[in-house]
């Protein structure tokens, strides 16, 4: 015998009233409604972002980044504690890309920043990325701004340097931050190729013991690689820093950093439009996606997909011509009201 | 008085044939007819494409890539004169994105290679470029694949170095070159982010005269700033040479090196297996534009998309809810069959 569980949803006054009253578990239950997979949660969801919406977009956001082993989530907690100790509001959004395949996030994801998640000041959620292209993103996005209009300062959003994310997170943050380690040469190959030049500073960590003397090494390499790049489009020139996450030394100096980045971009106008841009890329984005996703679930295009991807591979037909077979298939379809 | 021209074509069979038998007229006109932007021509150059096909894919691809100012057609010209006293036949496709704007190719843009134009061995196209996301991409594709059937050896494309091309261009191509000058500094601010990750090699061009001590210079603190990147997928590091291309010196070497590449990617596969991936792309980037293309020109769409996008970017409405508008009104015109 099957028990069918009817999930418990709330009204959009409920989740918008919990939200702005800096309710924990009802800004937790939004992001899960704003998550979900289920078809009938989409309005519901929909409705509570139109009316946070006021409400949000006071925080800096701040995108973290490094491969696994550059310590992101220590690093994370001292930064988000000293953040903390300085009267800030944090939320801590991880995307995790394993969660990609489990639909689910890693066990235990949320646990890895135990200190930081127990800060009354303090708001620690993995992210949940659909598997599909735009996923990531938007409901990233969305979970970015619940937490803004809950009154956080400050969001920073924690990826994994390895993976298609970054390129989505650098669109969603106004301040990119890449964290590295000593021994530049090996460590460095499993980051992802032009996340470098994404940056907005890099950090390298773990400056301690024996490891000061290579770090500083490691920063003045860096910082030298940095100057052959082009300076960003708003004129800053990426900084280099070290810092001890275990020992919380040189964290003040990247927060000092990071509001000199957003003194001198709101200065010179940078700040709001580049905001601007990623809410119009936003837009084309969520219709990109659906033109896809709308394509791409077509019983017809499943249908004859991997024989064509297969014969486009091999060089049987061109992919032009396999491209507009399955195109037409589609646009057939619907335009017999299917 | 208006006077209607009707626009000359030939059979399918006349084009392949000519392609075929390296008669250059027909070349040229059959790059003509797939760079047409008329319905009417559409499916006589599927056609074309679809026939020549099979003789296509045994060039080695090449793109090239450099700020304005780099010496690319003076580059380009003596590489190819070098390439062509080896026996060697030569199919240069130059996209400049002014042409995006005017709809033709800058005038002049042709006899910049004069010498090689001339050349028996050689074939100097400048590639219109649609205005339309992925018209680059798709129509320098094809006439690379009519240059490859018409027996050309070596396909070198070549972008400006400041615009949205090279990531297209990389997509199409075997091996990806990037000119350079002494002084990094300064000359380096006018290349887009991103594309120094992306180059197989480094050229620093101009190491003549006084400025060889410089050019020498510059190699090696590109050389030093590369192995801060990880390397290709492949296991290769990209290198960094100097040549003279008005002296003709180090021209050799470059070549040599390209060969290096080609022969190891041989070896390891990944040759093969970038031209799988590459095939692929492009029918899946078909597939998004044609989607893109028909959202876009969609009337309603069009009459309310500049309204929506300023309400976007000043946050009164979300971007989702705009992206939801403007989807509804496209899907729901195409499921009135219109």
């Amino acid at each position: 015998m099957g028990f069918t569980f009817k999930k418990q949803r709330h009204t959009v006054d409920e989740y918008v009233q919990g939200i702005l009253n800096k309710d924990r578990v009802m800004l937790s239950k939004a992001i899960t409604l704003v998550e979900s997979q289920l078809h009938s949660d989409n309005d519901l969801a929909g409705a509570v972002i139109e009316r946070i919406l006021p409400y949000s977009g006071k925080s800096l956001r701040i995108g973290i980044t490094g491969v696994p082993g550059a310590g992101k989530s220590t690093f994370i907690e001292a930064f988000g504690k000293y953040l903390s100790s300085q009267n800030k509001r944090i939320a801590v959004l991880t995307i995790d890309p394993s969660s990609q395949k489990t639909g689910g996030s890693i066990l235990g994801d949320k646990t890895r920043m135990e200190e930081l998640a127990n800060d009354p000041n303090a708001f620690v959620r993995p992210s949940a990325s659909g598997a599909t292209l735009g996923g990531v993103h938007s409901k990233t996005r969305e979970t970015m701004l619940l937490c803004e209009a809950s009154g956080y300062d400050i969001i920073i959003i924690e990826t994994v340097g390895v993976g298609q994310s970054e390129t989505s997170v650098k669109g969603i943050v106004d301040f990119f931050l890449l964290l590295m380690l000593a021994g530049a040469g090996d460590e460095l190959q499993g980051i992802k190729r032009g996340i470098m030049e994404m940056a907005d500073a890099i950090v390298v960590n773990k400056a301690d013991g024996d490891n000061i003397k290579r770090s500083k090494l490691a920063q003045k390499e860096l910082q030298h690689a940095l100057h052959m790049f082009p300076p960003n489009e708003s004129g800053w020139y990426p900084s280099v820093l070290t810092c001890s996450a275990i020992n919380h030394t040189g964290i003040k100096e990247i927060w000092e950093l990071i509001c000199e980045f957003e003194g001198m971009m709101k200065v010179k106008g940078f700040f709001k439009s580049n905001r601007q841009e990623q809410n119009l890329q936003w837009m084309h984005d969520t219709i990109n996606y659906h033109l896809r996703n709308d394509f791409y679930s077509n019983q017809e295009v499943k249908s004859s997909l991997s024989f064509l991807e297969q014969q486009v591979e091999t060089e049987k037909i061109p992919a032009i011509v396999a491209a507009k077979k399955l195109l037409s298939m589609f646009f057939n379809k619907r335009q017999l009201g299917e």
